[in-house]
């Protein structure tokens, strides 16, 4: 097995839109063992400094020049970082000249402001959508009227963490609605959800990958049995078919992917700018 | 006012990375008025060229030659969006040459690949230490022993989705105990926490923001008044000075970057690589 070659992640913030950016660019090279590792709130010359004799050890102990990826857009910063020695991936850098030229105006550069999310209105949003989700999670006492999007579907589809990621993520208010045994028997929405038809979602998954989840969560159980997951499972397809609800498996779908294309089919735009 | 100029993120996946970054180029030009959308799943040409004459249109109805901001590193569909005239800010394209010369191994394209999070071992550990933090978000029958962390700090000052963004983000395990009147009048840490000191982290926050908050929360009552939480405020920071834990105010800072300050401090790598 050779060297994990070694990549930074380097901000002025928290590090994660570098992270981010880096590991999509990282996936790109499949043959490639990564040793990746964050170095965030890097937002004056003497930390970058400090940070770049870290990175520069830690290539000469591997035997392999690091890469940085870089979202600080101080250019003194991005210079001291420079000294590393390692191959430098400024992630802002090619954009700002065409950007300037493009609008007519000069960026106004402020360390760590491009991270900046501590606007207090913001900060609301995020949080109210949060409790919001928090506290209609189950069904129980809703206020659907405050919903922006209302997730239906059996127990362990994926409403719960969809719910909170639209929440913490882009402001927006979800509640959730576990399918009951009672309401797949029944075969038709509950009344109160019926009033809301406009802002459903129906969720859905593989029977046997429902199962596995499900065994983690009560070996052996009823609830966790193959059969009453196929049961359950054909029951909230049928449903979301007669009821005309637009509906997604989760089964391959990231918790992002969810949200968002949730999001896209509601139209919804995120609560945060 | 003048007219907004239109920005597109545009990408294969969710688009969530385009916009992260595009919104951070565009905090740069603070003078400048944008109206900005995501164009999510954009993964084939004829998608693509759709979502070019959208753009085109829409900067034609406004007058202002619109900006793409993207993350699809397909050439062909890439190009295809390029027929919008748009200003084209590709976001991996300027690093593949270089990273392939750094590491002498080409790039095996792969469209959606770069934001694909469909592993199932990363989604239980996601969907894990979310269910951990629910379950664990009160103080009451804790399992500390599973925690990678937990926070401290008087009601409302950020513990809950902080631990939600620990867990859907980076998959890490916090939990959250809110200090009572009892703990803070007796001034000392309860038993159950004491045994786990080396995961606690105190978060704290400005009385007259945490007023705010809870007015909203409780209008009027006792645990909103400004006299309560300059008390409480004030006991749990002699609480964290005392027991000598790591601490933040949050009233200045946003939930990412408590979360990453977090685990900087424990130096805890994200669990969902």
């Amino acid at each position: 097995m050779s060297a994990q070659r070694p990549v930074f992640f380097v901000s002025d913030g928290t590090g994660i839109t570098a992270e981010t950016i880096g590991t999509s660019l990282l996936t790109q090279f499949p043959d490639v063992a990564f040793a990746t590792q964050r170095l965030p709130f890097i937002d004056t010359e003497s930390k970058a400094r400090q940070a770049a004799q870290r990175v520069r050890e830690t290539g000469e102990r591997i035997g392999l020049r690091p890469i940085i990826v870089n979202t600080v857009v101080d250019s003194a910063i991005s210079a001291a970082l420079a000294e590393s020695g390692a191959l430098m991936m400024d992630v802002f850098a090619p954009f700002i000249l065409p950007l300037e030229t493009e609008l007519g105006s000069m960026r106004r550069p402020s360390v760590g402001r491009a991270h900046s999310m501590t606007d207090y209105d913001k900060y609301e949003t995020r949080i109210n959508a949060t409790n919001y989700a928090l506290s209609h999670d189950d069904g129980v006492a809703p206020h659907y009227e405050e919903a922006d999007v209302i997730l239906v579907g059996v127990s362990r589809s994926g409403k719960t963490p969809t719910c909170l990621y639209l929440a913490l993520h882009f402001g927006v208010s979800a509640a959730n609605y576990p399918l009951t045994e009672e309401d797949l028997e029944g075969g038709e929405l509950p009344r109160r959800l019926r009033l809301h038809r406009h802002k459903l979602f129906g969720l859905t998954i593989d029977p046997v990958r429902l199962h596995q989840i499900r065994q983690q969560r009560r070996p052996d159980s009823r609830y966790a049995k193959l059969e009453t997951c196929q049961r359950e499972v054909q029951a909230a397809e049928a449903l979301f078919r007669q009821e005309n609800l637009p509906s997604l498996s989760t089964t391959h779908t990231s918790i992002e992917e969810i949200a968002s294309k949730v999001m896209s089919h509601f139209n919804i735009d995120r609560h945060l700018f």
